[in-house]
C-alpha cells in the first residue's frame, strides 16, 4: 500500500493525497449524515491524465476506486464503504468550462464543473443549459452523468442523457476513452456513451462532457393552481400539453398534507388561495414571446380547466417576484422535511397516466398497514415521477416507525415493480436501494448488467458496493 | 439443416419458412439493387415468442441470423452475404399498434409496424409521432431503432433514440427481454436500451418499443429562403433560433447545383425565386398557435435576417398548397439524385458550427483532386449533417469516375475525422462502411464495442459482416 500511496503522490501531488483522517473527512460522509465510510486515501486529480494515472496505478495494485464529485447523492452512491480497503477520487479540481460554442449551441466542460457553473456560463453566452435541481449550488456534472439526473425542468428538456453529446471517460484500467464529440447525430456503432451515463460510477470515470444548451426563454408566466387530486391534475396536465405544447416547463403537483408542512416549517412561505386546498400544482410555461402573451395563453388554459371542472382555484404569477414566491413553496420541501422529522423516502415513477391512481391505491394500502401513517406526496408529476414520502403515525415514535420501514418499503415498491414502474425515478440506486434490485428487475435484466460489468471492470475495482448486487 | 428447418417450420409454421429462391428474392435484395446475397431460409415469425423459438432453434445450430423491417437500409444493413449460410429473419408480419395512451403520450408497437402506420396512429390519437423520412412508407419501427434513424424533425425532436423509452429484444440465444417500460424517468442500472438502439442488429432482434409522442402541432409556417452559402445558413440558423426557439423544426439546406439537379430532374417542380440562388434553406416552424401569428414571426425573422445581410430572397408559402411545393422540392432530391446518375454518397456530420468550413474546404479538395467533379450538397445543416454527394465530372465517365471512388470518399472522411465528426449520421455502417471503421474510430473505441459485441453474441451469430469488423 506505501508503494500506491506513493505513485498515486506522484501522479497527482502530494498535496492531493489526503490520508490524514482529519483531511479526509468531508469525502467520507454523506451530506445527509446518513452513508460514511473510510478510505485508503482521498485523491484529487487535477486533469484527465493524472485520473488516468490515478487509476492505472489503482488497478495495477488492485484496489477499488470510489468516483466523488459534489457528494449530494442521495442513495449513499459516492461515499465509500467501512472497509477502508478503497480510494476516494474526487473530481473537485477539474472544474473547468472547457469550451462554449454558442453557435452549436454545446458546451464542453470538466465533469467536476458543479452545475450551477454550467447554468452560469450558459447565461452568460445568452443560452440555456436547463438542469435545474435542489443542490445544483454544489453537484457537479459528472455526478449529474453518473445519476442520469432529472429535477424540475425534465418535462420539456429531457434527463441529463437527453441533455449530453460526448464524454471523456478513464476506464478501469487506466486508459482514457476519448467520445467528447459535439455531434448531434452519430450512427457509427453501439452507445457508449449511454452505457456510461446512469452507470454511478461503476464501469468508469467520467472525467469530461459535451452538453447540449437552448436558446434562452425571454418570457416565463407561472401559476400556482389548486385541485382536487392527482387525477384532476393529470387531466390538468393533458390540457395543458394541448394547449401549451412545448411551453410548458414544469408541473410539479403537491398533496395537501405536504403544503401543511412547509408552511408549517418554512418561514414567509405562503399560498395565494383563501384555504389550503387539497392538492395543488406549480405549473411554469416558458417561450421566446413576452410576458403578457404567455400569461393569456396561461389564463386561457387555465380558465378552459375551470370550465371543465379541473381547477377550483388558480393565480397566475402578476410579475418575477410572486413567480419567485411560488417556487419558493416547491423548493422549500426538502427543508421542510428535513425539519419535520424522518421520512421514509421513495422516488417513484410510474407511466404517466398511472400515477393518479398508484397514489390513491398506495395511500389506502399504506394506511391499512399502519393506519395514521402520513404520506407526503410531491414532485414531477408530468414524468410520471413523485416523491412518495412517509412519515410517522402522530402516536408513534419515530424509532417504532422506522421499525416499520423495511416493510412499508417492501410495500410500496412492490406495488410499483406490480405497475412496471421504477423504484429509483432520479436519485439512482446507490447503497440505499442496491439489495432490492432482484425484487425490482427481472432475473435476465439484471445478469445482462451483470455481465457488462463484467465485461468493463473484470477485477470489480469500481465503486464497490453500489449499484450492483453480487458481481 | 435439414433438422433446423424442421424447427423453424415448427416454430413459425410451414407457410412462413421460404426456402424456394422465388420466394425468397425480395428479402436477398436490397431496394435500390446494390446489395443482394443468398440465405438457407426466409423466416417470418408472427409473435415475439416466435421469434425466441427461431433464434433458439438458430443458436443451438450456430447458424447466423439476419434481421430484416423494411428492408430500406441505404448502407446494406438488412441484407444478406453471399454464403448462403444464415437466415433471413423478417418482422414483416409482426405489425401491430400494441397500445397507445394519449395521457401518457405513448405508443407500444410491434418491431415490423411501418413508421407512416406509426404516424397515422399518433394522428388518429391526436397527437404526433415526430420522426419522418424518404421511407417512411416502407421502413419499419424496428429498422429504424435499429439504425437510430434521424430525417427531417430531428432538430426539433430528436433521432430515434430520443424518441424511445421502451424495448422488447429477443437475445441471441432465444431469451426474451422485456423493457417495454413507458416511464419517464428510470435510474435503476445500465442503459441496456441505448445498446441495442442503433446497433444494426448486432445484438438482438427488436420485438417491440415504446415511443413518445407529442402534442400535434395546430400551425406550420414554411419559407424558402436564398442564401449566399453555408457559412450564410448557419448564421441564418442562429438567428432564427433565437427569434423562434423550439418552433424551428426543419431547417434544410440545399446548394445551387442540387437546386438546379432536382428543378431538370423532376417535373413539375419549381422555386419561388426569380433566379436559381447559390444555395437555399428551406425552413419550417411548428406551434400550438394560429397560422397567421406564427407566419408573422417566421416573416420577421427573416426581415430582420435581411436586414443583416444574411437572406437575398425569401419566400413565406402563403398557403398548404404553397408549402407542399416548397416541400416537394425537397423531398425530390434522392428521386433526382437516382435520375441524374451515380453519386459518391457521404452521409456525414460534423460539429453544427464547423458545417460551413466543411462544405468550403471539402468543395476545394474534392475539385484539387478531380477536376470538375461536382458536388451535391443538401441535408439537416440544423443537426450539422449534410448529404455530401459527389457526381462525376461531365467529361468523365461514370465507370472512370467510379475507379476514383475509394480515393474521393478516403478524402472526405479523413477530413470528417479530423473534424472529429461522424462517416455515417444517419445511415449506419452496414456492409458499406464497415471496413472503415478502423480508419475513423480509435482503436480503443473500437475495442470496447467488439468486446460487447463478444458479450452479447459469444457465438457472432447476429447480422454477421454488418458494422463491426473482426470480431
Amino acid at each position: 500500500m506505501t508503494e500506491l500511496i506513493s505513485r498515486l503522490q506522484n501522479a497527482v501531488g502530494a498535496a492531493h493525497v489526503l490520508d490524514a483522517v482529519e483531511d479526509q473527512a468531508p469525502y467520507l460522509r454523506d451530506w445527509l449524515g446518513k452513508y460514511h465510510g473510510t478510505a485508503l486515501a482521498v485523491v484529487r486529480p487535477g486533469s484527465t491524465a493524472e485520473v488516468a494515472a490515478v487509476m492505472a496505478a489503482c488497478a495495477a495494485a488492485r484496489v477499488a476506486v470510489v468516483p466523488q464529485g459534489g457528494h449530494t447523492s442521495l442513495s449513499g452512491g459516492a461515499t465509500p464503504d467501512a472497509s477502508g480497503q478503497a480510494i476516494v477520487l474526487s473530481l473537485s479540481r477539474m472544474n473547468r468550462i472547457r469550451k462554449i460554442d454558442p453557435i452549436g449551441q454545446t458546451v464542453v466542460v470538466d465533469a467536476g464543473a458543479v452545475l450551477a457553473k454550467v447554468q452560469d456560463a450558459a447565461r452568460d453566452a445568452g443560452l440555456l443549459f436547463p438542469l435545474s435541481l435542489g443542490s445544483e449550488g454544489s453537484c457537479t456534472v459528472g455526478g449529474n452523468l453518473a445519476a442520469n439526473a432529472g429535477g424540475v425542468a425534465v418535462l420539456r428538456y429531457g434527463v441529463m442523457r437527453e441533455l449530453t453529446l460526448g464524454l471523456e471517460v478513464v476506464l478501469p484500467d487506466g486508459r482514457i476513452w476519448d467520445g467528447l464529440r459535439a455531434l448531434r447525430k452519430d450512427n457509427t456503432g453501439y452507445a457508449l456513451r449511454d452505457l456510461f451515463i446512469g452507470s454511478e460510477g461503476t464501469l468508469g470515470i467520467i472525467t469530461g462532457a459535451v452538453l447540449k444548451l437552448f436558446a434562452q426563454p425571454t418570457a416565463r408566466a407561472t401559476a400556482f393552481v389548486a385541485v382536487a387530486d392527482a387525477a384532476a391534475a393529470l387531466k390538468l396536465l393533458r390540457l395543458s400539453r394541448s394547449h401549451c405544447g412545448d411551453r410548458l416547463t414544469a408541473f410539479e403537483f403537491l398533496t395537501s398534507a405536504t403544503l401543511d408542512m412547509i408552511l408549517r416549517q418554512i418561514p414567509d412561505t405562503r399560498l395565494p388561495f383563501d384555504a389550503l386546498p387539497s392538492a395543488a400544482v406549480l405549473i411554469e410555461l416558458s417561450d421566446i414571446s413576452d410576458e403578457p402573451t404567455l400569461a393569456a395563453r396561461l389564463e386561457t388554459t387555465l380558465a378552459d380547466a375551470m370550465a371543465e371542472g379541473l381547477v377550483s382555484d388558480a393565480v397566475v404569477a402578476q410579475d418575477g417576484t410572486q413567480a419567485k414566491a411560488f417556487w419558493r413553496v416547491r423548493e422549500s420541501v426538502s427543508e421542510a422535511l428535513v425539519r419535520e422529522g424522518k421520512a421514509l423516502k421513495h422516488d417513484i415513477a410510474v407511466p404517466v397516466a398511472e400515477i393518479a391512481d398508484f397514489v390513491k391505491v398506495m395511500d389506502a394500502a399504506v394506511d391499512a398497514a399502519l393506519p395514521g401513517i402520513r404520506p407526503m406526496v410531491f414532485g414531477h408529476l408530468g414524468d410520471g415521477n413523485l416523491h412518495y414520502n412517509l412519515m410517522r403515525p402522530l402516536a408513534m415514535t419515530e424509532d417504532a416507525f422506522y421499525g416499520h420501514g423495511p416493510r412499508i418499503t417492501r410495500l410500496v415498491h412492490d406495488e410499483i415493480t406490480r405497475r412496471r414502474g421504477s423504484i429509483s425515478a432520479e436519485h439512482g440506486i446507490g447503497q440505499l436501494r442496491m439489495s432490492e434490485m432482484p425484487l425490482c428487475k427481472p432475473p435476465l435484466e439484471l445478469e445482462l448488467m451483470q455481465q457488462l460489468k463484467r465485461t468493463l471492470d473484470p477485477h470489480g475495482l469500481m465503486n464497490p458496493g453500489k449499484l450492483l448486487p453480487n458481481v
